[in-house]
């Protein structure tokens, strides 16, 4: 069922097929459909649709759609919207619209869910408070497998899982976990407590959203719950939304290495202004920061007058430098934000980079030598003095990319900014002093 | 429970309590602990353990020390684990060992799981077939709730997931799909055919395993079915398998973006030499490319001579050319890789990106003109030559930055090789011509 079928049915008003393949077809695909609609169009297909329909597809569409059609509700419409909802869903849309509308969906729910949606809307953004949800199965250890099959039958159908069950005492604290699975292939009269793991990977509210994440996806896990400093259970994340993180985590790391304000938005819908403002306060920054290369090339700006062969290798230098830096700030970056490194392992990382480097930068100053000599037809001098800076270059910038990263962690940043734009900026600088210096003493300028 | 405490559990000779606290935990952490042992103990420890945990802590295992439990067993205990192995473990497996070890494996399985395997092995390593695995629950649409429970509970307990049920005709056809929570909430009497949803997305397996990953994060699946040419179902891929390949091409990406060939190992486990050799091409090629910097430079020396203040500024306009070009060329190829750019969109993008570029440009130039006056106290006619070039840089490097991923793309190439390294060499050179070129008519040298 593409769109252009549902458009078709649309504009025969076939209404009744149409609502029937809405409820049919992903509401994710369904959310596209809606999004093709004119303003006049999208709150009457909205209205005709099934209530939880509604509800899951109202969750995929994009914050100025759904502030749309919250604006053509009325108040009893809404609140039938926000009941359907799941918890995660109705405080992404909060967070999305405008205060007034905001006050406003706010007093059509019923005050059990306005306190629970109070409660997350308090969790900072990149907080696993944030992307938790708090609809899950909970089951006591002493139930044997059928009660808990019969419990679960009759609270678990507005639930965003009931594949992971979670195992409380009377004080809410998770003592055990199991799979609907466990349940599927063990005995009727078997107990829960018998059947549940003990062993729990757990995470807390005020918890890096990427901790969650990375544990799902290490331990391969459906849903991770979510514990108080006193083990009591408050939420679980689902799997689909640790995908989302690392996603969107992924592109904003992207971002940040090639010097963007991460936003989360697609391409396509972020504005050109918007756009504009990700991009140039970083441009500025590197811009101005090359101040430095400009200082030093003016003060050795006799020394070039006399030998402007010289100026003719500044940019191979400096690409070189800046390429060999970024290739281990990125490697030690990415490693950091999979988990792969910790701070602990510094030492080996500069080991490992020093004795790359040799490698790296003796077949590249052999090669530059050769491509001096011979192709710029350069005086053995200055391919001696390009060859030096080289080998010189690269075991400085690979050792500053494998440190800077981990120091920008250990200091509290995150470890990103550190990418190859900045790195960038002091091997430029740091490489232009190696090749006067070289040049000085060989050339005696 | 710490791998210490498993430690201390082993060095104590606790065997039954180490064995009954191996299987109690996560699978993953036990594999960590078995990492620590020394080369007698691995396979004594592997020995002790239950059948199924066994296979599933080999699993987790590193290619190297399956490698040495595989060579530590008999053919009989070997054919033990290979057939508790997933599917796609097994396949993994084979994939890392050496040819020898390959052949005795499949000479210790059972012919129908040797059919199996092999059919696997031939799927192209990027591919979904690569991916996916062949153990899942199918019924008949003609099954009652009550009769298709039964027979989930007698066929699904090896299979990778029970709780996504594909519904196929006598000839294998996926004609339906539902959730093991669709039967939980249906009557007993209710029949499959009224329950599934036949509206199914489903991959091929000669797809991109990208492809395969992002409809999973798209539409919030558990698992994807893969069908052949006819629509029979073939295989599955399940969410735990789309996050790993979510995390591995991001990280293949941000790896080729900084000029390094990907590896699929963690930093750590990689040794100098291979590392050597996934940065090393990169580099000489990048910097063989900086000739033709180096020859526009020559070619304009006699000028330079005269006004060595141009050459300060060179530093300043690389960097400022490079990181405008990457920012839009990594925004450009990660929408691609997410599937939220396509081809079509050219115009789109290149309409946008010339108007963020003029915004950022003419920022950049009139900060570069009073830095250049007021700060490097060059002349007038420098700042306006370094302004005007500024301004030119940034817009032709974007807009290079946005059309070489998609004309890549176009030739059927990876888009991401068109990342910032390869953009700062064209924009390096450009930014000189541009540069001299305004020079010379301002100053007319």
């Amino acid at each position: 069922m593409t769109i252009e079928t549902l458009s078709e049915l649309l504009h025969e008003r076939k209404f009744s097929a149409l609502i029937e393949a809405l409820d049919e077809i992903n509401a994710v695909d369904a959310a596209e459909f809606m999004a093709t609609l004119t303003d006049e169009e999208l709150p009457t297909v909205f209205r005709l649709l099934k209530k939880d329909t509604a509800a899951e597809i109202f969750a995929e569409l994009s914050p100025d759609l759904q502030e749309q059609i919250v604006k053509s509700m009325s108040d009893k419409e809404l609140s039938g919207v926000m009941e359907e909802l799941f918890i995660d869903d109705a405080v992404d849309l909060l967070e999305e619209m405008p205060a007034s509308m905001v006050s406003r969906i706010l007093k059509t729910t019923s005050p059990e869910r306005r306190h629970e949606i109070n409660r997350f809307l308090k969790y900072p953004e990149d907080s696993v408070g944030s992307i938790m949800t708090s609809e899950w199965v909970s089951i006591y250890s002493s139930l044997t497998v059928e009660k808990a099959v019969e419990y679960i039958r009759k609270t678990g159908i507005d639930k965003e899982t009931v594949y992971v069950i979670y195992v409380t005492d009377p004080r809410k604290i998770l003592v055990g976990i199991l799979e609907l699975r466990d349940l599927l292939f063990a005995k009727p009269e078997e107990l829960i407590s018998d059947l549940m793991q003990t062993s729990i990977i757990s995470v807390q509210t005020t918890d890096d959203r990427e901790v969650a994440a990375n544990a799902i996806s290490k331990y391969d896990l459906l849903a991770l719950p979510v514990v108080d400093s006193e083990n009591r259970l408050v939420g679980i994340v689902t799997v689909d939304d640790a995908v989302d993180v690392i996603q969107e985590e992924a592109t904003a790391d992207i971002e940040m290495m090639a010097a963007i304000t991460p936003t989360d938005k697609p391409y396509l819908q972020i504005g050109v202004f918007s756009t504009f403002l990700s991009r140039i306060p970083w441009l500025l920054i590197l811009m101005l920061s090359a101040t430095f290369t400009g200082i030093i090339i003016t003060h050795y700006e006799s020394a070039l007058g006399q030998m402007v062969v010289l100026t003719a290798f500044i940019p191979l230098l400096m690409n070189t430098g800046g390429n060999a830096g970024s290739q281990t700030s990125v490697t030690v970056i990415r490693g950091l934000s999979l988990g792969e490194l910790r701070m602990g392992n510094i030492f080996r990382i500069l080991w490992k980079e020093l004795r790359v480097s040799i490698l790296c930068g003796l077949v590249l100053s052999v090669v530059v030598f050769g491509k001096a000599m011979l192709l710029d037809r350069a005086s053995a001098e200055v391919a001696l003095i390009v060859a030096v800076t080289v080998l010189a270059t690269v075991v400085f910038a690979k050792l500053v990319g494998a440190c800077l990263p981990i120091l920008a962690k250990r200091l509290g940043f995150d470890p990103t900014v550190m990418a190859s734009p900045f790195i960038t900026t002091i091997v430029d600088a740091v490489t232009l002093l190696i090749y006067f210096a070289v040049a000085s003493s060989v050339l005696e300028l």
